[in-house]
């Protein structure tokens, strides 16, 4: 584990690194920050389409709750990097800066695209016994939003908490979500429904904690069918999944959306981490 | 006038616009935070070296303290853009990104280079007359340090307030200001000397109210004497300008530094803009 660097923030430390996964079989980057004294848990951040480890502890505006509620983040990259798979960096929706949260299947993608096992298994893994934080929740924006409810729904005894800002609740039912599942997963689309938020609350997946998401309502993304919320909110109603979505009037899908309210969301963690 | 892009923001508006200046001769790019409601007041951003207009606005954090305190912010960008003046995109500390707050004189520049009337008249003009707000305020950053000093020294009565973050105080003694004056305006020295803060200082320009800055104590630029933070401190004491520098520990020159800190800076010229 390389620190790559580090720059004082609220008085704790944000700080940037890197490692060999085990999982990708790839160098692998993401950001931290730790705050000052005690850490009384840490919440993972997953990024949307395109981000790097970068773009969330640049421009969420999060230390200063992360320093107030003594939790730490932790944001990994988006995809495996440093590779040159068939058409890996054709498009801005699959391949690099794109991996879903998924274990691909593909015979192209299999051996490195792992970044279900990644969070959930090696960086998890490294919380605890790098970090030693024992208390881990989990969130994330769009892409990422749907990689927190998917981890959070299948790993509810491991997360506290779950939360994610304008996610994509149902992919297997939006453009994004069915051109990354055929090629990380292939045709058969009953192997898609594991990663699938509300395919997983059909099934009886839940988490013990209300679920918080917040929605900007001028968001492109919900406008052109690719988020699909109200699936969400109909399904957990119908399988009792306490929710809550926050449905932001004007906002879009920016981090400037994120830096509003990323405090509600740090709380809402805090409750469960401490 | 133009909007590029808009973008909900705690309740106001982040905005990006374009216009054709008439002091470079270019399209000038600046962004801007309103909150929503009566707005008291309004602050310019300097930015420093290779910045654009994008980098305060999206990595500062400032929205949140501006809307709680009725203030907007105008970011513009650092230099004209869209030239080919010779030697203007060979380094990252002249020309494009690195006007340094000067009128040119030089020959290649002297038409297209006029940042400090750029600022002064033409954007103050545009804050009172399109966004109709009578009081005004300035920071900024390092080079944009350098040009909220020199612009609230000598037209202190154009604005209430005046604070820096890491500025360069004495670029008549440091490297990149030598480098900057010798190239756009030339090798008389006594031509420098309207552009540096300490100088100003030293024949008896002053504000009216406290000037503030933060300053990080492990900046690699205060270390490798770009910023000169201690002659500024000496000149004020000798020449009676009321200041306070506040040298954070172990901080460095980036955007994590400012968004610790963006919260004092706003109190402050809330203090007189209101």
């Amino acid at each position: 584990m390389k620190v790559l660097k580090t720059h004082k923030t609220f008085e704790g430390l944000t700080q940037f690194w890197s490692h060999e996964s085990q999982e990708t079989k790839t160098e692998m980057k993401f950001s931290t920050f730790i705050p000052q004294g005690k850490v009384e848990g840490c919440i993972i951040w997953l990024s949307g389409l395109t981000c790097t480890e970068e773009n969330f502890i640049t421009k969420a505006g999060a230390q200063k709750y992360l320093a107030e509620n003594n939790l730490m983040v932790i944001a990994p990259d988006t995809s495996p990097r440093g590779l040159n798979l068939p058409g890996e960096h054709d498009a801005y929706d699959f391949g690099s800066g794109a991996g879903f949260y998924v274990d691909a299947t593909t015979a192209d993608y299999k051996t490195n695209y792992r970044m279900y096992s990644y969070i959930v298994n090696e960086l998890y893994g490294i919380i605890q016994n790098h970090f030693k934080i024992a208390k881990i929740s989990i969130m994330g924006h769009s892409m990422g939003g749907h990689g927190a409810l998917v981890i959070g729904l299948r790993e509810s005894d491991k997360f506290k908490s779950v939360s994610a800002f304008s996610p994509i609740v149902n992919p297997t039912q939006a453009p994004w979500g069915q051109k990354a599942f055929q090629g990380y997963l292939g045709a058969d689309q009953t192997a898609w429904k594991p990663y699938d938020a509300c395919e997983l609350l059909k099934i009886g997946k839940k988490h013990a904690h209300k679920i918080l998401i917040h929605q900007g309502t001028k968001d492109e993304f919900l406008l052109n069918g690719q988020l699909l919320t109200p699936n969400w909110v109909e399904t957990c109603q119908k399988q009792g999944q306490e929710q809550e979505v926050v449905f932001a009037e004007d906002y879009d899908h920016s981090y400037y959306f994120i830096a509003t309210f990323i405090e509600a969301h740090i709380k809402h963690h805090a409750r469960f981490l401490k």
